[in-house]
């Protein structure tokens, strides 16, 4: 076994042992940034790769709690603040030639899934298992921040035979997709003249490489607070302004957005929490909800009715709203250039054996959000699937995977650099 | 049979045939006209004594309509100009001797029922029977009428007697509570000392008077109009702005308008027509409504829901709304010194057998209008129901009162002439 | 031009001064059945080839206006006795020899729509326009009668050189996708080996031939009925049972039916009529409504959920209700062998200059119950689309198309007959 | 200060310090077994006097908790035993003479609320503050009990100068009108020929008897849980059966439940918890709501609409629902005959000063359904306010009462028994 493959395994399983949910992953990125600063990267973290305003999903308690985990786990003080509270980061090296500016996503953040404690399960047998009650990396973002990293170290080892700059993204919150707008917000990618990423596992198996997986779908996910005012329900009703009665309207609007002549749409109020007490005129509601649409611009529909539904609630029944939006992600298309690079690359990988151009993705990445940043700017961008036979489906307490797709993920991306920076 | 008394039964009979529904009483009000013009009375007709901007729930189509029925039963066309439009008339009448304006309140209209065919029915027994298909003098306003113009004429009679001023009103469109609100903003009553009005059988049968109803209702009426865009239904939903959509979720909000802890209320959204065909975004919306409360400030509370509620529709689901103001009533309550001078009276008319003090009216009449009008400038106001046996009760087409009622009505309007003005 | 050519115009412009909509097309019927019995077919007429109780969408009062109208245009009472109040008609012709049942279908009835008064309007300027107020061949089935007129005769002229059995079925109520169901329930084409159906300009020009177009949509109409029962609104609105409330509920609960996973889905309440008076709690309320899926079963899921809706509704509100189906159109593929046909016939018709293979029909036709009908029995079934320039699109009142196509039309029928049963 | 007075301010701050909120006061009920039992009572507990088919709003696990609590503070496992898992007591005291059964009902439950830490805060100067966190006698039930205890050894002391039968009731979970139907409900009361009971403070200040409160309101609690079924909702939203919707257009309906023309009505769904996340479709919803009427058939028939919508709702949405009763208070009127002799003895007490006739009690209180069901079986039964100036208003956490009032109370309950069983 080389140096890269047992780097690829013990990385994975020490990722494994410490999972974190997104924007808390403290200890995962002082985990990164001593991997990457060893390798002789510069890194960047906090507001130099994380705009504030475009940060979705975070919560401030969680976050200060990760903030406690990193410390109590070893962590520096001056590492975690220099992080400014996000978490992420990017490694960068320049090979003083000139090339162009190639750049790679690797998402870092957990589920929050307890992770089985059947005996037969790989990691409890091999001593690998989540140590963090309820948090376990059941998605394989353990797998990708150890390809990234090792990616990095080949980077960094093999430098003097490659030209260009490699921006290495270690991507946080991916789950929800909640992180990547805010690293597009950042520009950081804005010079990037290659962008590639790749999911492991998922709807490939072991051997299979799929090179532009379709059906990206575009999400927008929105926090809706209506705030009224109390009242005793039976002594003067009418004094209340009732935010449970214009959360419940509001759904059963929502419902009704009519659909789509363009294509597929989807609407989900998947919680609603409201009401202080029986007799009491409702005074908050809180509803986390998602849209969907088969492209952009139909997402866009669905979000501006959504809008609009909630503007008109908040004057029909006279109560204050605020949104919050809570997660992102576009329609994504592979540059042929990019997907050709993948193709060819496959090619040359021992342990490929199946090259699938195509197949539906059938679920939503944020991936997205960066490709399509970097397209607008003139770059090319590919997402591709490294199969890898699993244990049980992502998400689930039992999900592990075939650690033999590490090196064949790490062999595509060392041929995706081979091609495009030697 | 005195005169008045002949008077009092021919008049209503000649009315009873032609009854004519709010607003497009031409033929009626010409029949006035020409009454007390020749009782020697001033005439004030149109725009005189009916602010237009007040007028609630007049259709054009049936003024139309109704304008070419009188001019086909000999109405003159100068006279019908003279109206300008508006129906309804105050006759004046100066004593020439210093003392109170007073003014009483007689309303016109009919209501759009069907005058039985039963033979025994007494307007087909004696041959008075509706000759105007689908319209009936089904609440005794053809009675009023005919107490009014017997009045007038016992008045000029009796000029040299009496002192101060009189008017007397002839209000269109009480049903639906239209009328009043365009006769008030005239400000006609405006320097009314007294104010006095009635109601003939309704809650008190032959040789009763209630004194002071209570419980008159604030009521509004609004008409409601959503107008959205059409699109094919199949083709492209999110193309259109659907209307109908809008007034159900519009209906389904105000029906869950908050009780009031200060009293009563009611909504009824008491038609909706909507949409154009199976298979297109429906684009238009018409609502027809009514809010109650016990009080002004209820009723405004309801009003005001009810604007907010459209308001927030019209802006969640992207379509214009138009409000038509259709009727208005409010509470009301006698000054104490006129229901004195109704009870005095009442004590000296012979067929008056039961003088009841008050009692729960329990409905809206838009004589509330007019009263709380003359209140706030300053005048006495009162308002009281005169007895009568009923066939059937009020607005059903059996229905028909005892005819000995008017005589007591009159007796009881004279004897207030007598009281205020002698 | 020939005789079948002069026959095309003719009987297209006689058809064209009279159009009859869905159930009521009884002049049109004995047009159609004159001709057939003139050619020496057997006709079948009322229950033979109509399922009363699948039939959708049919008012009595307009089926009796339709009949005076006949009669008054010359039919004769024993021929509107045949049809026994259905209109449409199946022509049989047995040519004695063996061979296939082939059937062809024509469907006869009008849109409701105004024929333009524009002068340069074709039908203006030649003198066939409209003389049925209101009514307009807007959608071309006079030019589909005509044809299938024109097929009949020259098939019977023919019918010594030709083997098997034909039905040319008339097909009633197209519009609205009401007729097809009750034509199917008939039993009337069960033997059918073949059945080809077509429509003329839609989505392809003079000269063009869709061979195969995708994209029928599955439909069902309904007519949702809701009663409750009348109250006062002010008195006591808790004795009424609320129609327009339960129809405002269900309308806002259908809009929010679910999207399907498995594909498009379409709902619209295209119409609500609902209640009697501003203050009466309203005891009536009619919706007209339509489904959509892309498949008969999402077609299905969508009809299922109107249905708990309504059930639910009832309950709620304690108000009853009835549903009647208006009209159904499914999904429909042909059959490749028809498709070939239809292609070979194509290569040889002169006037066709564009053979198009497929093509979304983006719409429905009820021709797709008898398609799927004739399948089910395990017979051959195809619609395709005989192109024609138009003046204006479907269903308006400029609608107008090049009659050449009737040409073109009548030998892709005669080919089709030819290749066989010669 | 006689040894009553301070039995009454004594054990008043002993029960201030350990309140228990409804259904959990095992500490208490402990507390009145042992006061009871001293003074020579036969006591009855759980099943006895509670009827576990009417119990409203217990939750278990609170009462684990209760029960844990009251062991930790010595109370023995075999009285704990004896109470079956309900809270609560009856105290039994024959006279051995022939005369009424009379019965007195006092509540011993407390509310949840915080009590101050503000040191002006009487509990904390005087050293009786609660102990128990987020819990606090702000409701007055520590004094309503103490009364109890203090009227049962005055009785008992007494027993040879009075007649008949006394029954002293105990209840729990007065607080959200719980605990009474299941008092009522085990026919404890159902021999007794009077039953008195009392608010302390709320409407009247020290000094000052209300005799006959009126505006007990009826209500009705219930929780209401919707049952649907998970499926993503990306993916196949169809799959899912969405009790959040289901809850929402509940919701909607229910606001819209007609007014009554009888009189007062009320609904309010106070709160709503449903779904699990974002794209999942809700599998479960979970509202408590109240109902209120001003009478008992006017809040049944608001009981009967919520059933009504819920059950309707369930078929629409295809959801399984359970609706659980959390409380019921009813209407009620004093018997004239203990009004009588509330007001008589009112005369007698010295520390009176204010006689009030009646008065407006626009709350609910579950005594009513004791009041009543000793009524429907014969007896005559009144409820009256027993003034105290207060620190603050009732459930605030600066709630507290002029401790002289005890006395006032306890001279009323001791004049009574005088009244009626000497």
């Amino acid at each position: 076994m080389s140096d890269y493959s047992s780097q690829l395994i013990e990385q994975r399983r020490i990722l494994h042992q410490w999972p974190e949910e997104g924007w808390t992953e403290f200890w995962t990125t002082a985990y990164i940034v001593e991997k990457l600063r060893s390798f002789g990267y510069e890194v960047l973290l906090g507001t130099k790769i994380i705009n504030p305003e475009q940060v979705f999903g975070r919560n401030v308690e969680l976050v200060e709690e990760g903030k406690k985990n990193a410390l109590a786990r070893g962590v520096s003080e001056e590492l975690i603040a220099e992080m400014e509270g996000y978490t992420g980061a990017v490694g960068l090296l320049d090979t003083g030639k000139e090339g162009p500016t190639t750049a790679f996503r690797f998402d870092i953040d957990c589920v929050c899934v307890q992770e089985t404690a059947n005996a037969d399960h790989k990691p409890n047998k091999e001593g690998f298992r989540s140590q963090h009650n309820g948090f376990m990396h059941a998605c394989g973002h353990d797998t990708h921040t150890s390809i990234g990293l090792t990616l990095a170290k080949w980077i960094a080892d093999h430098k003097d035979e490659l030209k260009g700059k490699f921006k290495i993204v270690f991507q946080p919150a991916e789950e929800g997709v909640r992180g990547a707008s805010a690293i597009a917000g950042s520009g950081i990618l804005d010079d990037a003249n290659y962008l590639f990423g790749s999911h492991i596992s998922f709807m490939a198996d072991s051997g299979e490489i799929v090179v532009a997986p379709y059906g990206l779908l575009c999400t927008s996910k929105f926090d809706v607070k209506f705030t009224g005012k109390p009242a005793h329900a039976g002594k003067e009703p009418n004094a209340g302004r009732n935010a449970l009665a214009a959360a419940c309207n509001a759904v059963v609007q929502m419902m009704g957005i009519p659909r789509h002549g363009g294509g597929m749409t989807r609407i989900n109020v998947g919680t609603l929490r409201a009401g202080e007490g029986r007799n009491v005129i409702p005074t908050h509601a809180h509803m986390a909800l998602e849209v969907r649409g088969e492209t952009s611009s139909i997402n866009d529909y669905m979000t501006e009715q959504v809008m609009n539904i909630v503007e008109g609630i908040s004057k029909g029944f006279d109560v204050t709203y605020e949104v919050s939006q809570m997660g992102a992600a576009v329609d994504f298309t592979n540059d042929k250039e990019c997907s050709d690079i993948i193709e060819n690359v496959a090619k040359t990988v021992p342990s490929v054996n199946k090259i699938i151009p195509d197949g539906n993705f059938g679920g939503s990445e944020d991936y997205s959000v960066l490709g399509r940043r970097v397209q607008a700017n003139g770059g090319k961008a590919a997402f591709f699937i490294c199969g890898a036979d699993r244990a049980a489906g992502h998400h689930q307490g039992t999900f592990d995977i075939d650690e033999n797709a590490l090196q064949t993920a790490f062999d595509m991306y060392k041929g995706i650099v081979e091609k495009v920076n030697k």
